[in-house]
């Protein structure tokens, strides 16, 4: 049976409950570990849903970052230092991806099993175990007054990639690489490859190319 | 083999290579028909990926938009009315989905085989077909200056989903739902559940729910 849910419904519904259903009201989404660095060399590493591609030309990605109200490390950490990684995670490393999201004393790498590695230039750490790896140059930071929260535009500076997940034309295979994805709040998901669509013209219906 | 991109082999590259290696790059994204109509009554239909989670408390939803320089009709109809609507779509109707995004002389609900329907206090039109329909109202207008592009900010005035798919906790259960999502320009899938993982904490490793 179809539920209507209005604005006050949604208001007025338990904290955890609305928590869960608006979170998981805008889709499937990618999850992602980001990697960070302090100006004491501390790392961190945390997951992220909120990542969303920006520009192709220059490359740049976007990620929303909560308030800035109570201890935010890796936001704190790419203010200060003007870098970050992110990094895809497989089916075999979710629940310690997941993990990095308790509050830890101390660097999340160490405590859930992640390698940092560096590459010159960037001085954040990237995931070793990740077959997707970004290192990214602060390049913006708007400032969402609704709630308070933070878009952060990065530069792509490197990519890591293993050739055998990307095209002839470019496209990353991500189901091929095992990437996992999520929703809401805590649920995890693997892929079923469906089709890659033709380019879409009026006059014919899309095939899968 | 780990291959490496600089920003400057992802500059130099083809255009069309660039472009699906940067849109595949962020990882897999939710994709879903966004529903608008201009102040002449002509309804518009096209599909977006790049759709992220804002806020629960109040109920937020963010959309990126292509730079303005070319007609956008969802952009221009959304800053006209001040509403639109998302609508997430199945493996059914993934194909005519894709179509939409085609320059259609006229609307792309008539064109491409959906349903336009309406609800009190929102003059958008949702897609009858869309197990998911959101209904939100413009609020935050964010300008991107590193490539032009556009964030619009959303409220939440609306959901209409079957009960059937709603947890008790408030969790959409989106792969029960039949949910289709994307990778890259024109790639879509399908999800296998993992697990919902609990809450995360340093004394113990996050068990499924």
């Amino acid at each position: 049976m179809i539920t209507t849910f209005s604005n006050k419904d949604i208001l007025y519904a338990a904290s955890d409950y609305r928590k869960n259903l608006i979170n998981s009201l805008t889709g499937f989404k990618s999850v992602s570990l980001i990697g960070s660095i302090n100006s004491a060399g501390v790392t961190n590493l945390s997951p992220f849903s909120q990542i969303v591609h920006v520009g192709a030309t220059p490359p740049l990605i976007g990620v929303l970052f909560r308030p800035n109200s109570v201890v935010r490390h890796t936001l704190e950490n790419i203010l200060d230092t003007g870098y970050f990684t992110i990094n895809h995670f497989t089916t075999e490393y979710y629940i310690q991806a997941h993990h990095t999201s308790a509050r830890w004393q101390g660097s999340e790498f160490e405590k859930c099993g992640f390698t940092p590695k560096y590459i010159d230039g960037i001085p954040a750490p990237f995931v070793a175990e990740s077959p997707i790896q970004i290192g990214l140059e602060l390049v913006e930071r708007l400032d969402i007054k609704s709630n308070g929260t933070h878009f952060i535009v990065g530069e792509v500076k490197q990519i890591l990639i293993d050739d055998k997940y990307i095209s002839a034309d470019g496209f990353i295979d991500l189901e091929k690489a095992g990437v996992v994805l999520s929703s809401g709040l805590d649920s995890y998901h693997t892929t079923n490859f469906l089709a890659r669509l033709s380019y879409a013209k009026p006059d014919h219906t899309p095939k899968p190319i």
